[in-house]
């Protein structure tokens, strides 16, 4: 069997015994039952991926920003330059973006992979090389992954989270990286939601209405040229999905997922580029989904979409469009408080606090 | 001039110097500018609140939970006995509240002052005796508080904000304990902004649709008593209105907040407690407004008026109900990292990246 037929093959439902544990404890502890609102249901969940209560706190945590580059640049998606994702990476492993400043502010570790720019760069700290090619090709002209590619940055996405947990790691969160990385997922989610083009293309990190309305063409023109190669294929094969329209990273964080949810650790998904690789993950094993928590929804319109589809609430929602894994990342410590909950507090018998009457 | 009058003079509107350095600032950094919508407002208020650009980093935190019982609890309001204020204390004090839980996890610190407890405790490490009275009077039947008492009240949250600022605390967060005072919340947050009694009770800790209807007359009748005593002065007179209908606990918080915007020091309000106490300080001084960072919109619909309002936009909506602080304390690092971003981003130009075409 290879490695993502088995990965797909650990990953099993949520332990029902640990999940009615959870809910008892809960119901115990010294505060009006279901006050925690949200994060009561995600502690819940979040035993029942363990199998135990309580579940292990989810620390330390590590984001994994998955950096890529993609042939649609050449359509004008976008004003940013192509380059700036090989000088953001660099800006990572100096520790000088965002992700570095929120991944300090909440204790976890950050590591880059390179699963496809376009730039080589040098060995560093912190740099991970899983390269299947240099850059996507253009899907508006051809398939965005040849099957092979799309397998092996799957695989750099399972790799890379089996590692982490190894290495100790107990919460996985996305992060991207990857100029015109919105335009390759909006094709994703329009194609695994059925929406529209229109429906689903933001304004990435900040394009002008001219470009926008460029954008939903060239989003749109990619669909159509992928249905008419997919001939219905779509929800049988997510591979074939991600081959048409997807970029290495979306490929390797939905791996990611995958591999978080067969060792059973929760994985934090970050924006819009998190939320279309999800839709592949799910696709692929339905059951991945109680492992994921959607950290935040960004100011993309097809995040939002891709959250509906997945049925998953965001934690934080504050207008953000910045990508890198920094929404996921804001999230964590409500994670790590959700999970903190059912180990720290105290009983009413403990306590000798009175129920109410 | 007194310790309130005082404490309101010292009040400045926010610096738009430090504000305009921050907005250039922000748009430096190596991100697409806006991108981290919320946070990126959030950290220019502080800029200007500290009045310098970065502002020091909101840290360490304490927060302050302010305990105190309530005469309306004989009408009938909640099914949680009177005693159950106390004995979450104590819980408080040996560390085994929710409040505790989330302190630990985003590293604050813990204190609990008595404003008017109907208990009294003996001395211990993190409690201080604040105390006005043993509860306040039934608010159907007379004014909760004296002028007296609510001024001490305030004057004991003015107090505990400056105490907490000279022993180095960057952070104040409000937090509340007292079985019945959603009750007075909602009286608070109906006269404040002039909304119905219906439209502003909620459930509380989750008391049931009987229980519900009852505590709603029971606001209608507090405040068709206030507003006859008040004859027409509520908005002239935000300490009368907080005698009639407050608790010792919304006093005490409406002062802890002028202290910090005083002291210019940033204050996360937790829930439908705080929000009432804030309705009271920004009637006593507009500015303070500014210096309140909304930590979450709680379950309760009291809640959510009192932040329009305050035209406050809360960074956590999770449906939560407890109070004693929670909401707010998943809010810090939230803060934290937005302050953060001013201190450790790179610029484009010091890192090298491309800015967009």
């Amino acid at each position: 069997m290879d490695l993502i037929a088995e990965t797909i093959a650990a990953i099993r439902p949520l332990d029902e015994v640990a999940m009615s544990a959870a809910r008892a404890h809960q119901d115990r502890l010294t505060k009006p039952r279901g006050a925690l609102g949200v994060l009561e249901e995600l502690s819940v969940r979040l035993a029942g991926l363990a199998g135990a209560c309580p579940p292990p706190m989810p620390e330390p945590a590590a984001v994994a920003v998955f950096a890529a580059d993609h042939g649609v640049h050449a359509q004008g998606v976008t004003p940013w330059p192509q380059e700036v994702t090989g000088q953001m990476v660099q800006n990572f492993l100096a520790g000088g973006a965002v992700v570095n400043a929120f991944a300090r502010q909440t204790g976890a570790e950050v590591r880059v992979v390179d699963v496809g720019m376009k730039t080589d760069l040098p060995a560093a700290d912190g740099l991970v090389i899983r390269k299947t090619a240099h850059g996507t090709a253009d899907m508006t002209r051809e398939p965005a992954m040849t099957a092979d590619q799309v397998r092996a940055a799957v695989e750099a996405g399972i790799t890379t989270a089996r590692e982490l947990v190894a290495a100790g790691y107990r919460c996985l969160i996305t992060g991207d990286m990857g100029i015109a990385n919105t335009t390759a997922s909006a094709a994703l989610i329009a194609l695994f939601t059925g929406r529209a083009p229109e429906d689903v293309t933001g304004h990435g990190t900040g394009i002008d209405e001219r470009t926008h309305a460029h954008k939903i063409k060239i989003v749109r023109s990619a669909m159509d040229r992928a249905r008419a190669e997919l001939d219905g294929a779509a929800a049988a094969d997510p591979l074939a999905v991600l081959a048409q329209v997807g970029g290495f990273e979306h490929a390797a964080i939905a791996g990611f997922i995958l591999g978080a949810a067969a060792e059973r650790v929760p994985v934090v998904l970050d924006g819009v580029i998190a939320g279309a690789a999800a839709l592949a993950a799910v696709a692929l094993a339905p059951d991945v989904r109680d492992s994921c928590v959607a950290g935040h929804r960004s100011a993309e319109p097809g995040h939002a979409a891709a959250l509906r589809h997945l049925e998953l609430r965001p934690l934080i929602d504050l207008d953000l469009r910045l990508g890198e894994g920094t929404g996921a990342l804001l999230a964590l410590p409500l994670v790590q408080s959700a999970v903190r909950v059912l180990h720290d507090v105290a009983t009413f018998d403990s306590a000798g606090v009175a129920d109410k009457a």
